[in-house]
């Protein structure tokens, strides 16, 4: 099956240095929404997480997420992406890499929590761009 | 059970006349998210939704949802609200007058469609504002 693409018109959401919502589902059936460092590769979006965080067992029980972007100079400009994600190990760092590139920053510069960091990877199933 | 707080220190976000992301389950188990008005009612919060929606199909099947804010002039201020939702006709559109006052609008200037309308509140069960 292909991927479906996201549309040109609504790529910049993801390639601005904002976080972006990443709703996953509990096990009791509740949509969880945290907000998210992502950075678009291709028509595919990497997330890094910590592997203790409730999101992350959440993908480890059903790899289905939806991103989700509102602009912040038109909110009424929005996309929603409904994905599979794939879940890796990232003993280098070298997905998170990726997402601290696209935000201005670096392994070396970074004074958050490195340990720990499994690179996801949304394979849109979805996508709606309003 | 008591209804967690909405804290103080985030209300604001609730009050801003912007859209916010609304989260329901889709029978396929995934997450689907869109945008919409929402007004804060004391700790609940009310919204107007189109019957003909996915995701009011998505509530009727499983009455949960979470709505998430991010500030838009602090990307790092967020707002989660995991909830249960109550669902209500709304054949006077009163419900819908309410939400519309805090957008600004009223009933006699809302452009859009008016027919098939019912009320949602979303009751707290979790707060977590970062």
């Amino acid at each position: 099956m292909s991927i479906p693409a996201i549309p040109a018109t609504h790529r910049d959401l993801l390639d601005l240095p904002i976080p972006v919502a990443l709703a996953t589902v509990s096990d009791d059936g509740r949509p969880q929404v945290t907000a998210v460092w992502a950075v678009r590769e291709g028509d595919v979006v990497l997330i890094s997480v910590l592997a203790s965080r409730q999101k992350y067992r959440n993908l480890l029980a059903r790899p289905q997420a939806t991103l989700f972007v509102i602009d912040p100079d038109n909110p009424y400009r929005t996309l929603e992406i409904r994905g599979d994600i794939r879940i890796e190990a990232d003993p280098e760092l070298a997905g998170f890499a990726k997402v601290l590139a696209a935000y201005g920053s670096d392994l070396e510069s970074f004074g958050g929590i490195r340990e720990g960091r499994v690179l996801l990877t949304l394979c849109p199933q979805r996508v709606v761009a309003q």
